[in-house]
């Protein structure tokens, strides 16, 4: 049944100094600008180049957010690892800071692994967890991963950790996929979330939950406006300029064409930054994509006021 | 030019305790079983499972191996990890304790990265650890990370990091490719292994160095009789023969096949436990893989006698 109100959640690019270790105070008030315009913070994903960096750094950005006074209960870090003392260590500390939940992608070395190998891994996580609060929204990113999560696998994890297994994003790119999701899965107690705004008025009307969405980063107010009001005020054209700005970014590797704008409209160009194998766009890519924000009038509003570090 | 003797490194499979904890008597004793049978020990291969471990519980296992008489110069642990950070803690180790060398994977979470991303990453894990002492073998497994690494890749490196860039570790599984990586780069400042036995006289008459492969764990003294006198004794025989066994092993998943064969022969059933993703061999395929191995004259011997914790 289609929810009223629709959620975003952006997964938090991630500041980098010289020496390519996280800016903390920077990377707090990105995530403090974010929480302003309403999306929740979704730390730690593909798209805050999270798997390049260490756990120790992940569990110090987390723990200065929460002490930097965003409510954890809109922060949902990406925990998942090929290891599992990783992934425990990690999602160990989100419980215990009051997070929403975590979102956790499946070991992601070894490709054509079975079912039961999927569930043995998330099943090790949880029980070691062992914790009533534990909220997990697995990650199904098969283009990246290599691994996708089955229909069975997720059925057979609701079954065997009803409560705790409390959701999915998609980011296979596939709408189709994300529908047949939504109509098996989403629940009171299951919701899905597309993996990019441009399926969310879809998602909202299937009955899915809304979505988690790299361009959340950049483009906040508007992709929540069409979730919180997806009922009202010509949604389809307002999803249309959603795609629009969307376009955009795609014409670049979306991580740090992210970046370029972000360092631009915050004027701090060590935004720019991105952490090997990434590369960051070089300076006549960002200028094209700036021009092209510029005729579209897109703005990250608000955003030098943040100062950011 | 071909050398008079090749070498064979065993890319060292792991115990693990019920708890999925590291057994680390035994993986010590297994790894002076394998050094006792004249091969190299590739701890932290992916026939290691050593991406399903933590940076910390490598550490202890590479320290305890050392401190258990191994001579480093026979010890080349893998590495490379999806972070920087994970990856120089590791590789500082294994140079500071003197071993031959690191195995190191590109970062693997991200597909279709540039050859400047990964140029830019192995760069940082150089100058991070600036020690002469430090030799990489790279490792190319593209079934597995779906991350090649490029002829243009590794002659920039080469250029960039001369006597530091030691070798690869060609796992694609594809003879082709390893002859065209011979044909072009083996020196004696790079060798070149091929990622099995499978092609491993093929490898030393092309003139590389020998292989890094799996089943060096379960059947390492005939893969290194071949490496080391290739050139006498109909060596196509003997390659034929080391061919039998891989088959056999590859009728099964590799590293639970392995691992329920070392079980065997050792007399340790807990050597067929596996870390998730991975699923052990159920006891029926157990049984046939050994039934045939038995059927094929082969075992592993000196095992119990290695006592093996």
């Amino acid at each position: 049944m289609p929810q009223a109100n629709g959620d975003v959640w952006s997964p938090v690019i991630t500041p980098f100094n010289a020496d390519l270790a996280p800016h903390t105070k920077r990377f707090v008030s990105h995530c403090q600008w974010l929480h302003s315009n309403g999306v929740g913070l979704a730390i730690f994903g593909t798209n805050s180049e999270a798997n390049s960096m260490s756990v120790v750094e992940k569990q110090a950005l987390l723990k200065a957010l929460v002490d930097g006074g965003v409510d954890p209960a809109r922060v949902m870090p990406g925990t998942g690892a090929c290891s599992i003392d990783d992934c425990v260590a990690l999602t160990q500390d989100a419980v215990t800071l009051g997070c929403a939940g975590v979102l956790m992608l499946p070991p992601f070395y070894y490709k054509g692994v079975s079912d039961e190998g999927l569930f043995r891994y998330f099943s090790q996580v949880i029980n070691r967890i062992d914790d009533s609060r534990l909220r997990i929204y697995l990650y199904h990113i098969p283009p990246v991963t290599q691994v996708p999560l089955s229909f069975d696998l997720i059925e057979r994890l609701r079954e065997a950790f009803p409560g705790i297994i409390a959701g999915i994003k998609d980011s296979g790119g596939d709408w189709a996929h994300t529908q047949a999701l939504v109509e098996r899965f989403a629940s009171d107690d299951f919701a899905v979330y597309a993996g990019s705004e441009r399926f969310l008025l879809d998602t909202l009307r299937a009955g899915g939950a809304g979505c988690i969405s790299a361009t959340a980063n950049v483009n906040p107010s508007a992709i929540i406006d069409v979730a919180q009001h997806w009922q009202q005020d010509d949604p389809d054209e307002r999803q249309r300029r959603l795609n629009v700005i969307r376009d955009l970014f795609e014409k670049y590797p979306l991580i740090p064409a992210m970046k370029a704008a972000t360092a631009h409209f915050s004027g701090i160009t060590d935004w720019q930054r991105v952490r090997p194998p990434l590369v960051e766009l070089d300076d006549q890519k960002a200028s094209e994509l700036i021009t092209l924000l510029h005729e579209a009038g897109f703005n990250m509003e608000g955003l030098d006021e943040a100062k950011h570090g």
